[in-house]
């Protein structure tokens, strides 16, 4: 008797609270992945969950959820580690709160992408995937949105570093950074309710390309910054570096 | 009788103590520069001092800095903001402290960069100078540091920014970034007794070009990331983006 032992892929989706965190928790789910979503709440479609604490600085933050996540995980390894966590403020150099939104979009997006870095040089497996979060506007000037814009340079370098040798990923990882222009979430609906949305980039491509990836399909070799391009409703991706 | 009114050149330097901070003091001072340091610690050849508190978050830093300023110069203008503050910190994903030396060299290159970009935008002289403090390594990978490579890119995209319309910089205002590779510095001379000094910048090659570049001589257009080169002794320069 032939007996398949089928082992299912294990992934952490670090904002999994999120718009488009959930999307990819659920998106997974349905690929028989097993989700592990690292959040300052729960999402409850996620098979196990770790909380992040707010009131933690960035080196308290990375030794508790790396700790959480060594409990849940029991020695098994990680197939993927998706970063989607953040969020978005602007400001110029005259606007009164543009340190005040830098600090933010720093601890939003580049305190968990480097705790996301951090999970998978601990627990992702050989030739894993670990993506993090950065954006197409940022590989240039961005005057009105100027702590945004450094966070997400800040991910792309980051990248940059984790697809070169000797990052501590282990051997055959693969880091990817996403650089999206605009998704198609319901807060940008409601932000920007006369915005031509068919170059808005869908949440369910993101999620399938995500899969594609966690498959080991299509995957630019690590250390790219993908950019994601939605055209008429169609998406594409392109290589930045 | 022709009466010739000299005004003198008022810069800050930002990192006023540190080993080029003191060297650039000196060098303007030579020239005729009224010099104001910011950092931790008074330079007492500098002609005012503004004193960092290190107990200070980010936005406080930003207040307090921005206040004192506007107290010594009462209504005067700048003709250059010049960051060198920062240090280096190493370690790679596996390193239990390389999150914490991240958040260090946040601290030290980005703090110090957006305050010098605001003291920029409330009181620099149209025409002035900006100059931040940006790496070249980090235009790349940097797998052996990579807390200090995200900080320096992040330092490099903010360039981008301050370099582009709308950046609430004073009209015709020029922000640069210096991409030195390694500065000949003591504590570079104790910690690589063995290196080539003969690729290493000295001090006062720095010194001289950021006043040629406050004396408006030689500015590269705002928004560019200045790499400094040096070969056999001589340092070039070479434009990055």
């Amino acid at each position: 008797m032939l007996i398949f032992r089928y082992k299912m892929r294990k992934c952490v989706v670090y904002g999994g609270c999120g718009g488009l965190g959930r999307e990819i928790v659920n998106y997974l789910k349905i690929k028989g992945v097993w989700t592990l979503s690292v959040d300052i709440g729960s999402n409850d479609a996620a098979d196990a969950n770790v909380l992040v604490s707010l009131t933690d600085g960035w080196t308290a933050q990375e030794k508790n959820v790396l700790s959480a996540i060594g409990v849940v995980l029991k020695g098994e390894k990680l197939d993927g580690v998706i970063n989607v966590a953040g969020g978005w403020a602007g400001g110029n150099t005259v606007d009164p709160d543009w340190v005040k939104n830098a600090d933010l979009m720093w601890k939003q997006s580049v305190w968990s992408s480097s705790i996301a870095a951090s999970i998978a040089a601990h627990h992702l497996k050989t030739e894993g995937l670990l993506v993090l979060p950065g954006a197409r506007p940022a590989t240039g000037g961005t005057p009105g949105m100027m702590g945004y814009g450094m966070a997400k340079a800040a991910i792309h370098q980051l990248v940059k570093s984790l697809g070169s040798e000797c990052s501590g990923l282990p051997s055959g990882a693969c880091a990817l950074g996403i650089l999206p222009v605009t998704l198609d979430t319901p807060m940008n609906r409601k932000f920007m309710p006369d915005a031509d949305t068919s170059t808005w980039t869908p949440l369910t491509e993101v999620a399938r390309i995500l899969n594609n990836w966690l498959e080991n399909r299509e995957r630019p070799s690590s250390g790219s910054l993908v950019a994601m391009l939605t055209e008429k409703g169609n998406t594409f991706l392109l290589l930045e570096n």
